[in-house]
């Protein structure tokens, strides 16, 4: 049976008396002195603690997160398909023939809305154009090149920097603290890993993502993976306990969502032995960022929400919780 | 273009300075003072010396080995298959209602060679009894229990004793070398978890192989993941370098195995930039193992034996390179 996290007094007291001598330096500084701070601090404190009842060895101390609208945002649309157009409209470019549908001609032209709307068929359309026939290789050098000459739309920031800061201090943190962090996305796994390690410190192996059937192509001067249009492996919902089960062989204690998306991950997590925490980053911050849960096309969070607190999951309330939403570019 | 690992007289004459001098323990005690284990030592000296051209970062520092007659021996069938059969005879004794088929009474009765010979259809149906229909975690404790009362028909042997020591000491050496070492196998990923770590200090995380469909199951007091009998991903051939992409991302710079089914791994981990090892247990042992390769039911070695030499990859001698095969048993 699961036994849920529960605060524990000694350890909260640990943890604030660590903040209040600044014997160490606070290793959340972008989060608010809140209890969503405080349970997170008291967690690693009971998991790391060798005299603790919940203490956990470094081994096993797994930590699995979402990354659309948990690590990075994911509106209006999530950024991969801001690629997916973006690079129809780069390979038009070099070769105006491969415009022979109208949801193609719109992505050409940067119509985003023209698009959405285009229908189901045109959509996979155009993220089979902009994701495969080509080998991976070739994939994530377009995915780098987009990074480096992209732009959000609303904020005119490079997309890799729309990262929340106080997700990057905890990825950090846990890491210090003998963590294992791993990315659990819908994502797709060789688009996340261009970007991955240098922007989370999270490494290529530690990225588990949706992904397509590749094939293995000697007909070159040297053997190469090519991406193919075929779906193989949905990283949502059910799919993350089974792909965790599949890549790690081992029971996350901690995990991190925003969404319905990641409900299983969250219950697969919690519901083994020992202190366990579960997490949603709920969008709460129109102003920083943009508020949404229960309703809309990204990121709907409905059970979660209806649950958490019965399931002893912390929501953390980003315009209350987070003092820094994005972090500050360099110069 | 593939550069391939070219033995420097440097490299060789630092692996040797060490072995003479005994400034170090040699790290192969039983590998013989053979080409072959200088060969893998001025390859680890190359890649990990900063001075050297070839010097490979910790982190890209990637080994991966196949299992069966790589990392333990596979005759005279798969480790695994004793397994299924002997684990459908541990199921009959509780429900003997189970026995349908003149396979599952011939699996019951020991009866190997009959179960081998029942057809395609019979096989698969021990393979689906013995392994799906259970939760991971059963499964893993089924394995566990057959690991402790099973012994190998010819060698009186706990099968998980039945690895090779030489290749123990490899896969040390490499990972004090700060090299990450994954197995890569045909074999069945929950299956082989339950003792690479213990026996081969290869975490849950680092074992990749083939694995069938599982299913997350909410019907219980507490979430289980669910093994059914439907093949999900065949770890063999190609698969092989299409699995590391999947699961590491990052390609190989050494790359083990035994058979033909290995020769898209060691082909994919060899044709990356700089100093690469690609190598081959040639099974040459009658007498302390087995000897067998172009011919038989299990570990075929064709195309590798053809081209090993003009790709630079090691054909490693079992009679004559290895001291010792199997490790002595404590007590």
């Amino acid at each position: 049976m699961s036994k849920r996290f529960a605060i524990r007094p000694t350890a909260i007291a640990g943890a604030l008396l660590v903040c209040a001598t600044g014997a160490l330096a606070d290793p959340l500084p972008s989060w608010n002195d809140t209890d969503a701070k405080s349970r997170i601090l008291a967690f690693v404190d009971t998991v790391t603690d060798p005299q603790s009842s919940d203490y956990v060895t470094p081994d096993a101390r797994i930590a699995t997160f979402d990354n659309d609208g948990t690590l990075w945002a994911e509106q209006p649309v999530y950024f991969q398909l801001f690629y997916a157009v973006e690079q129809v409209a780069e390979m038009a470019k070099t070769d105006p023939s491969i415009l022979t549908t109208d949801a193609r001609k719109a992505a050409a032209n940067g119509d985003l809305k023209a698009v959405l709307t285009s229908g189901k068929e045109d959509l996979i359309d155009i993220l089979a154009l902009s994701h495969t026939g080509r080998s991976v290789e070739e994939f994530q050098a377009d995915v780098a090149a987009w990074l480096d000459t992209s732009r959000h739309p609303k904020t005119g920031l490079r997309y890799d920097q729309m990262v929340y800061q106080p997700m990057l201090e905890l990825l950090t943190f846990l890491r210090d603290q003998d963590f294992d962090t791993y990315i659990v996305s819908g994502g797709g796994i060789h688009f996340m890993r261009v970007f991955a390690e240098d922007v989370y410190g999270i490494p290529p192996e530690h990225v588990i993502g949706s992904s397509i059937v590749t094939t293995y192509d000697t007909s070159g001067a040297t053997p190469t993976i090519q991406k193919q249009p075929e779906l193989f492996f949905n990283d949502d919902k059910e799919g993350k306990p089974l792909a965790i089960d599949r890549h790690i062989g081992r029971r996350p204690i901690m995990a991190g969502g925003n969404s319905d998306g990641d409900f299983q991950m969250l219950e697969w997590s919690t519901s083994g032995d020992g202190a366990r925490l579960g997490l949603y980053v709920h969008h709460t911050d129109a102003d920083r960022e943009w508020a949404y849960d229960r309703e809309g096309h990204i990121g709907v969070l409905n059970r979660g929400l209806d649950e958490a607190e019965q399931r002893g999951w912390l929501v953390i309330d980003m315009a209350n919780d987070w003092s820094t939403v994005f972090p500050t570019p360099a110069k």
